[in-house]
């Protein structure tokens, strides 16, 4: 697992297994079938990078041990739940090289697993018995699932582009990493400029993380990936890279059409990632990555220069440089 | 709509009006595809007999009014979202007499409007800003989510009959019932033993609701009940006037396994339904629910004596006499 090979995981090591039971611990006499799919999903492992921000978050903010731990147990829920009904809505077989709930179980019983999850989130943040927490916490799921709604149905000739396109990610990505580091900093005390900055430095760390995932989606093989490559780009994904690669090229406008409405076979498909590969769209991207990062950096000058401060550059740091 | 013929709503038209409003309130600009699904299931009214529970409960109790009418809005999207993801997991087409939102919009959209309503439902608990109302609400979720992975997997040679007839309904119906009359009970800052007897107030009030359904689904017809009778015959689930009537012939362990096999063409179908009407069994299953409805209202005697436990009384017999 790639926890074992990146520094700043070191400082909350203890926390993180901590984190790992909190998910696992059942309040109650539960079907073992959904036992069995919740620890499916959670053996799979997953980066744990939003676990990472709580803890390394409230640690920096000296906030109570205990409550980071139920926020990130519950943050990296909530997290799952909407992976495991996106898998579904999707229609996809694997997830991090093992097959995902939907191909195992089939639909209704995904459907019910993702609800089980949402709610066991939602009795982790319960029990952390912050009012203002439940009210990000509940607010951050209706962004995301209004996200997909939106992505759902929207046409290809209304995409705006690059605005649309951060706009999506922001409900995908960035509003989980922003409840985050606001949830650890309600739980640090801290004052309104405060939590209002902590909320800003998630937010901007979640969209370079997206960009990055999407940059990855191109230059990253399948076996790192735990799906197949060029994955987004085959479901008709307009994903930053791909953005910037059309805005590059002549013909931009038409290709474009081709790849939202995925009229292209395998050997079409494999040449456009070839050809964004091997263009500037990549350091482009990646470039618009790292100045959300930088964006974060500087909000973390003007927090507390202790350990869990210089783990989070490292965490910042390790989000544009990962390769998986 | 039936509301205004059951003269118990009529104490609290008021509020239950403003709780139609606050299940809509978005906070937030969301997506109008989002919103027009939300409408289309919240304008096709439902009896509102969980938001008049909260509320009458909450009256009783001298709670405050604003977060009693916050309750009764999150208890019923709880609910709402619940039945929408049950539509959808069923392949059910009618809802109260109206396309279900997986009959009109695809089973993509149906997870994330019901993810939706979850997230809204718990915006709205989360509002009130009481931990113990959160847990209760988060676990009734678990609850309910629970139970029906348990009837998924369940196999009928593992059923014991009106035991775990008894758990199902628990799980489905009452847990829910229990949470709006324990959620108006912690609003009332009442003692402990007053709270774990509106708990279980709740509780058989919302047995005695769902075995009065389960009569129903033989007695009442398809107009009154907005969907096709016999329908829970149709779909093999061992309901009460079911088990009742086995337990009364012959050959009652036979015909049990082809109903839980779903082993019957339309005419036998028509046949059983038929046996079952003009048996005894609805009598008997009625009198468990009666039983059920004795003992919610023997814990009624020792709260308030005011207008709104009347109001209580009349709404525990209205489950019993109701005919749709």
């Amino acid at each position: 697992m790639e926890t074992t090979t990146v520094t700043f995981f070191d400082l909350i090591r203890s926390e993180l297994f901590e984190v790992e039971q909190k998910m696992r611990v059942s309040p109650g006499e539960h079907n073992p079938n959904l036992i069995a799919a919740l620890e499916h999903i959670l053996s799979s492992g997953g980066k744990r990078i939003r676990p990472a921000l709580v803890l390394l978050s409230a640690g920096m903010l000296g906030a109570d041990r205990e409550h980071a731990i139920t926020l990130a147990a519950s943050v990296e829920m909530l997290h799952t739940a909407t992976l495991v009904h996106d898998d579904l809505i999707d229609g996809a077989s694997l997830r991090r090289g093992i097959p995902t709930i939907n191909a195992t179980l089939g639909s209704g019983a995904t459907v019910l697993t993702g609800d089980y999850i949402f709610a066991r989130a939602a009795y982790l943040a319960a029990e952390i018995g912050r009012q203002a927490l439940m009210k990000i916490f509940a607010r951050t799921l209706m962004t995301i699932v209004n996200g997909e709604i939106s992505q759902m149905y929207a046409s290809s000739s209304n995409d705006d582009g690059i605005p649309d396109y951060l706009e999506r990610i922001y409900a995908k990505t960035a509003s989980l990493f922003e409840v985050s580091t606001e949830g650890a900093a309600i739980l640090g005390d801290v004052d309104e400029a405060t939590l209002s900055a902590m909320k800003s430095f998630g937010c901007n760390i979640g969209m370079a993380f997206q960009i990055v995932d999407d940059v990855l989606d191109f230059t990253a093989d399948q076996e790192s990936l735990g799906k197949p490559a060029a994955n987004d780009l085959r479901q008709g994904l307009l994903t930053l890279p791909v953005l910037c690669y059309l805005s590059s090229i002549s013909n931009g406008g038409e290709l474009r059409n081709q790849i939202a409405e995925q009229k292209f076979d395998e050997d079409a498909l494999a040449e456009i990632t070839s050809a964004i590969r091997s263009s500037d769209a990549i350091e482009q991207a990646l470039d618009q990555a790292r100045a959300f990062v930088e964006a974060g950096l500087a909000i973390l000058k003007n927090m507390p220069a202790n350990q869990e401060r210089r783990a989070l550059y490292e965490l910042a740091d390790h989000i544009i440089t990962r390769n998986s």
